[in-house]
């Protein structure tokens, strides 16, 4: 991973001088990242989180960087003569990524003195903001999918970090392969891909194109068939070349539709595969897909195994960035917790103060989700009493629960600047994923009119809060 | 820059090894970059070829890399062997960054050998997709601004290259600053920016913050003024540190409105500003803001000054990927150009054949761009004879012009592998937009319903254009 210390807002490091020279450098503070709900946010992958521990324990700003920073000339030396030395020395508690995330809860929480608290804000948030937002458009597109889907977007993501993270994120999210050979090798996982239109286009013929394919790829055999008629040369074409391979000992692997209505040809093309006796050949479509479209070809019969899903996909396209926030939480004085809140006409947006604890409530005997539920640090959750979970807003609805499981939804990623939580291979990240998302009942997670899971509060934490409102509400 | 040799999709090395087999991997191909039009894409700003030309002269594969696709069992020793000592010898043209360019015109040319030419295609997709996407996105907006306009976008960014590159972009579009600390640096562009609603929150009052702040950066200070009540507490602390830095012989730099009714609250704090003696400070605002909404804001009469752009710009939001595609346009045989041409059922997209070149027609008096006008390379444009352009799909749109300037719009930027071109830097690439951009009348830029502008093809390009149409058009 480059240096990326200086991947940065200005404004973290000017404030870092104010703090500096106001002799807060070492106060503690605590900050949340959380995001809020919108039309296209019911729930979330969590993802970004192994970036941002990497980041974490390699911030160190450079000779060059703090060379560049004087040339600014708005900082003095003896706060540029500090970060030379800053290292990260704080906590980061944290999700695992491929958790299934809500709005408003604290999915990251850093609890370091407050210029680095500040510094690093940028940086984590968007390497969380991104992945999440990649993660979660991939798990709702796999959803509709039911499998098979694969990342082709790296032409359109939004440079080479877009599409390196992104195909990261996407298989967390469920894909099951990438075209990206970078990501490919990075983060070991499957590559797919074949062949384009150019292929085809650069022989004297289709016949001659697939027959040339065939040759160096006898195996692993999948033709592009739309590059001039689909089902009058493309199929045919192809089925006399997946005769001729099966001829000299070699099975077929499939077609591939990248234009055109494709539940129609899916249709039409299988049938002409399986009367040729290629049955087992699949067929994968691509162009232009995403959730809905794949839905649709669903509901109209297409006979499609396998999806190549590129644009919509790698910038999640309706939704291009998930709009996480990094609020002040609380600050410590001798020692002590002093709360924090940010208020806002908009009842929604006022944050949760103090330092928290996140825990997931299971149902005892199916062991589905239940709901979150937000705690101030240090509160326990006794799972032999009833516990009596209410609407964080709308108070009078509430729900008790008995015969619960309760889990810790956070694990400390970095302690005392030193990374703790162990490194998970993007295989365990992502079926980590697979199993707890069949945790939640499918009306949390579809895509029409879900209902909202539940994330409320603790008593404590309530009552804090609205003690709080009622203390700053009328402004300063 | 990072070695980026695997930045591609599989397919690119799959059709690789098989030209290899087929003795195809010397034959000379042609390959342009170019965007088709939507409804927000009307003229963009061309950037991502400083990255582009890097990539190719950095071109290699490791012998990591080697081992990786080794690894995948799918590639032979002697195409592995090739790959090792792969080097990109090819030629690039392409259009200035900074360059004003409009759909369906060729805006980067590739003619290498053919292995190489499909090799680059994903990653020369993802820099100039992505950069030419945000620097026509920063150019929207700073048209609606006037001026001012800073980046604010990296924590929403599609991953670290999202915001440093995508800060770049901006740049090249018109933004005067950025808020990237680590863009500002690589790229040698101004960086702005001063505290968050987090400093506000973190001293016993507002009014102490502000001159915490102001004890820092008295003669930089510009403070947030939105954390509790814009116009009952933020600006009249504001006005009260103002005094003071100014009894200490320091003029104050101005305020932030980040929240509210910003042409409303603007309008009421110019006033309170201006009735206290500040008149020279300025009023910054930010929040969600882009061409529509900064236009609406200027309507009412809002007072801003500078506008800090975040989301909106760093991802394009409206339309997060530009599209771009990469065509075949010919090959080489024995030394002989072999035009090719991708068919669609749809006129606009059927592909413009042959190796091209690429003139803008200015107007000889006023100097203004006119249309742009693709030709077969080698043909000439004689400036001193009318010119008859034609539009391209209803040919019987025609319009003579005399008196024209004609300008290439491409350069060499790649000759057999080595880079060519001089190497700009941002200040100067941003100042060849500004006054290219003045070239345009309103009516081709402007955002709602502008004038289509013209991009015709030459009589020879047409011609060639449409027997290839009529040759294969029945399909292979």
């Amino acid at each position: 991973m480059r240096n990326l210390t200086l991947l940065t807002d200005l404004y973290q490091l000017t404030m870092g001088q104010g703090y500096f020279r106001e002799g807060k450098q070492e106060q503690l503070a605590v900050f949340d990242i959380f995001f809020r709900p919108n039309r296209l946010i019911t729930y979330s992958v969590a993802a970004g989180m192994e970036q941002a521990a990497e980041y974490l324990e390699q911030l160190r700003f450079s000779e060059d960087d703090i060379a560049y920073l004087r040339g600014l000339g708005m900082f003095g030396e003896d706060f540029l003569a500090y970060l030379g030395k800053l290292r990260f020395t704080g906590d980061v508690f944290a999700v695992r990524e491929g958790e299934i995330v809500f709005p408003y809860e604290p999915i990251l929480t850093v609890r370091a003195p407050m210029i680095q608290a500040q510094l690093v804000e940028t940086a984590l948030l968007t390497f969380v903001n991104h992945q999440t937002l990649i993660a979660s458009k991939a798990s709702k597109i796999c959803a509709a999918a039911g499998g098979g889907v694969m990342e082709f977007g790296l032409r359109r993501a939004q440079g080479p970090d877009a599409g390196i993270y992104g195909a990261r994120a996407a298989i967390i999210g469920g894909c099951v392969s990438t075209s990206n050979v970078y990501a490919g090798k990075l983060f070991s996982v499957p590559v797919s891909g074949t062949m384009a239109h150019s292929w085809v286009m650069n022989f004297p013929s289709e016949l001659e194109a697939f027959r040339a394919y065939a040759r160096s790829f006898p195996d692993n055999c999948l033709l592009l068939v739309d590059t001039y008629d689909t089902l009058r040369s493309g199929v045919p074409h192809a089925i006399e070349v997946f005769r001729e391979l099966r001829a000299a000992g070699h099975e077929p692997k499939g077609i591939r539709l990248d234009s055109g209505d494709l539940a129609y040809l899916s249709k039409e093309a299988r049938k002409m595969l399986d009367r040729a006796g290629f049955e087992k050949t699949i067929i994968c479509a691509s162009g232009d897909l995403d959730e809905t479209s794949i839905r649709s070809l669903k509901e109209q019969g297409a006979k499609i195994d396998s999806w190549g899903v590129g644009t919509k996909l790698i910038t999640s396209a309706d939704l291009p960035a998930l709009g996480g926030v990094y609020k002040l939480a609380a600050v410590y004085e001798d020692g002590v917790e002093i709360p924090k809140i940010k208020l806002s006409d908009t009842t929604e947006k006022i944050t949760n103060p103090s330092f928290k604890e996140v825990y997931r409530i299971y149902d005892g005997k199916s062991g589905m989700a239940l709901a979150d539920y937000i705690t101030r640090a240090g509160e326990t959750v006794d799972e032999s009493k009833p516990l009596e979970l209410f609407h964080p807003v709308d108070t009078w609805k509430r729900m008790r629960v008995t015969g619960f499981r309760a889990r810790k939804l956070r694990e400390p990623l970095i302690s005392g600047g030193k990374r703790v939580a162990p490194v998970r291979s993007l295989a365990e990240i992502a079926a980590y994923r697979r199993e707890e998302y069949a945790r939640f009942w499918e009306e949390y997670t579809r895509q029409d009119m879900p209902h909202i899971y539940k994330v409320d509060l603790s008593p404590a934490l309530h009552s804090l809060k609205r003690e709080m409102v009622e203390r700053f509400g009328k402004g300063e």
